[in-house]
């Protein structure tokens, strides 16, 4: 029975959306989750210590975006190697056939409070580790919230405008354009 | 019974730091809390939705900030108008007479992480209130949303030193210091 299951992460957080779509989130249960995605119960607690947790898919993009910073070129300052890991983040994880997902996803978050808090808390998180990601480069603390700081921003307006990109623009050009646009603010000057 | 009672919010908020400190968050209950502080369980459900939201009191730093903001000189720069915010909220609510409490409520956020998620969320509401607030001031979005960012950031240093502060430093000060040292960042080069 506990064999391995291909992608099962994948396949419960898919049927979590579905079914907080259909019928909605409070009154979605668990076990409903995991047999539409065909798996057990206790499958999806190996996965997910609880319901609100099923669409922060593990901690990928949280390590996906330190090991883009700590790969980028040495010469990079903080806040390009925060660009270079968006760049390799859209190149790797927000590929165009996540994007429609994606939407879903953030529309069932911005909706209930309980799933927002949650993505507060993994936001914070987030750049904590892109924080500490930048200390280990060698960039001064204070470097490091800044740059940590806006990465975000640049992370939230660049995903904001792919999930809407009606010309499937990739997530690492918006990142792109999203960084230069936050360089050049006047708030800045 | 229901007669007025002075500062309900903020005994409630003072009986419940000094419960979650003698016997935990998880096993204090709003009718302990209530007891406490002198009062009934329907006092507290009428300031508060539930346990989690009792030493977040009612929204009073968002509206001393948004305040702040709207008050500052007509030719003050986004940024210059959050610092001029953040003095405001030190002259009013981060007294010398709150840093205690202040310290302790913070040591108990940082230890649950339910809490944490509440007060992370808050974090996102404060900062979407100033970047409304800025808005109204005429603030173009892009410049709004990077100041409350930086903003955001320099109201943690300074918080963070402030709670921690031996000397008795005030939080204005602190606040502006942060701020020069953020405004100053080589990531922002």
């Amino acid at each position: 029975m506990a064999r391995w299951q291909p992608d099962a992460p994948g396949r419960l957080a898919a049927a979590a959306l579905d079914l907080f779509e259909e019928q909605g989130y409070e009154s979605t249960t668990v076990i409903e989750i995991a047999q539409r995605a065909g798996l057990t119960k206790s499958t999806f607690f190996r996965y997910f210590p609880d319901k609100r947790e099923v669409l922060f898919g593990g901690g990928t993009v949280t390590d996906l975006l330190v090991e883009g910073i700590t790969s980028a070129p040495p010469t990079a300052g903080a806040l390009d190697a925060v660009a270079y890991a968006l760049d390799a983040l859209g190149r790797t994880f927000f590929t165009g056939d996540r994007r429609e997902f994606s939407g879903r996803r953030q529309a069932v978050l911005d909706a209930h409070t309980e799933l927002r808090e949650r993505e507060a808390l993994k936001r914070i998180d987030l750049t904590a580790s892109m924080i500490e990601a930048l200390g280990r480069r060698g960039v001064p603390d204070l470097d490091a919230r800044v740059a940590a700081q806006l990465g975000t921003l640049v992370w939230e307006i660049a995903h904001d405008r792919w999930i809407r990109a009606d010309r499937g623009e990739d997530f690492g050009a918006l990142a792109r354009q999203a960084l230069a646009e936050v360089r050049g603010a006047d708030a800045l000057r």
